[in-house]
């Protein structure tokens, strides 16, 4: 199943969509009162039966006469992020001189864990906010994030499958010269606008093969990143036995899995956004995003 | 006002404590039903001047008869940290070779701005779980903490303290194997029970000066760090303003301002936390706590 958030007159709405079809069905009047997506995927057991069988009961609208905000517009917390996790990028990172003060191209022993605040999650077709006078080394990073469905802790990397409820698209937008000056990376990945989430949050019955999924990033129309997601140096159950080691993971928490090589500092000169700037991120089966720098 | 939460068995409360007569007052049927510290501090235009009306009206029972969570039980998103944001300290970090890899003991040009995920809050008098197995160097590290109020995004310096509604205590205990192994700190200062923060939630009208505040810790009664707030290389206003200027603050967001010299790590060699330690970390005004290392 697909799943977004609308932004509608009456509020933020939950929606299934048909991505053939290229229609959605607003789904809130089978829920609770109030409920978004993060009481969705908490009462996943009780409303993904529910809506599997009642959806196709609505009203369909053409996707392209409503507007989407990111799946999980207001996350529960932070969104945990992992850095330096494809071997090619490692290696751009590292040469770019970005990767202050330790600018080394050897792979990383342990997951590089960070976190973007939740004010910077935007819509999957919303204009990104350059900041101008805040940053001047925007970049993009096309990145797959897995949607936690049961929370936990001490998940082994066997069970690990068994808490994830589905997978969005996220593009975790830099500040370079932010996450450069200040060593940890908080506040160059957390400005506002600069998580683009979407356009839907897919569930697990429809990814059969995580690892065969191509994450790609395009820019203006040019692709800049490509790499399947069988490329991640510490793949998805390394990254959820690492985090539930010590930390309780909970419903609806996303946890972002890193980016491929071909971010604008791996070019030489970097090649960061402008304004005007188009980036599409596209991951296969989770449909694509695309954002406009204004 | 000092506010508290209270676990009772009807569920969180919201109280208001007399510190010098060790009293609270549980003022939730003041309240809208379900309100929480969060609402209350979002709500503090009308709450505010009606707690301070009406709450000595309502039982004053012991302090020491009941049970506190944190202020902020469930805060709203990730608690924003601040690291080598005391010079001494700074020292102390860099020579202990934890600050990988820089190992640095130059002062920080910018504020190094981290978080701590939100499932790490910890009551002021609970237990800290040593996660053995997860890690093996566990440290302490007092801070004060500030509580925004007005949220809000460029935030000018000579305005920050109109976004301040209070303040708190917190303990960032840090694993600092998992600090240095992972590079970027999230993991190390995340596990769960690893952000002791309170007693109390104490409102700005009570801190005259907060850079007069002096911050302590001590380890089964050693004291181990002593030094006022005016320390802080990066005071309240700069911190309000770096991350404001691109991440808009919310009401109850959690912003603690870095620890001073004295943590386990500035010991040769270190002194880690072991089962069994007490940890009592202190604020001038703002109450003490104390957690034992089970």
């Amino acid at each position: 199943m697909k799943l977004v958030t609308l932004s509608t007159e009456s509020g933020r709405r939950v929606g299934v969509v048909d991505a053939s079809a290229r229609t959605v069905r607003d789904v809130s009047d089978l829920l609770p009162a109030g409920s978004g997506m993060l009481e969705v995927i908490e009462g996943w057991a009780e409303f993904g039966p529910l809506l599997a069988e009642r959806a196709d009961s609505l009203p369909a609208q053409p996707l392209e006469s409503v507007q989407l905000l990111a799946p999980l517009p207001s996350p529960r917390r932070n969104i945990f992020c992992v850095g330096k996790n494809y071997q090619e990028h490692v290696v751009e990172f590292g040469r770019s001189g970005y990767d202050s003060p330790d600018r080394s191209e050897a792979m990383p022993e342990h997951p590089v864990l960070f976190s973007k605040a939740t004010t910077a999650v935007n819509g999957p077709y919303s204009d990104i906010d350059p900041h101008h006078g805040v940053t001047a080394e925007l970049d993009y990073e096309a990145e797959l994030a897995v949607i936690v469905g049961r929370g936990g802790r001490r998940i082994p990397r066997d069970e690990a499958f068994d808490h994830v409820w589905g997978y969005t698209i996220i593009n975790d937008v830099t500040a370079r010269d932010l996450q450069r000056a200040h060593k940890q990376w908080l506040l160059g990945k957390s400005l506002d606008t600069h998580c683009p989430m979407g356009p839907y949050a897919v569930t697990v019955d429809e990814v059969p093969d995580v690892t065969a999924l191509l994450v790609e990033s395009f820019v203006n129309g040019e692709r800049r990143q490509s790499a399947p997601v069988k490329d991640l140096i510490f793949d998805i159950p390394d990254l959820i036995a690492t985090l539930s080691a010590g930390i309780t993971l909970l419903p609806g928490d996303i946890i972002a899995t890193g980016t491929p090589a071909g971010v604008g500092i791996g070019f030489d000169p970097p090649r960061f956004l402008s304004s005007g700037d188009v980036v599409e991120v596209a991951i296969t089966g989770l449909g694509a995003q695309r954002n406009r720098v204004a």
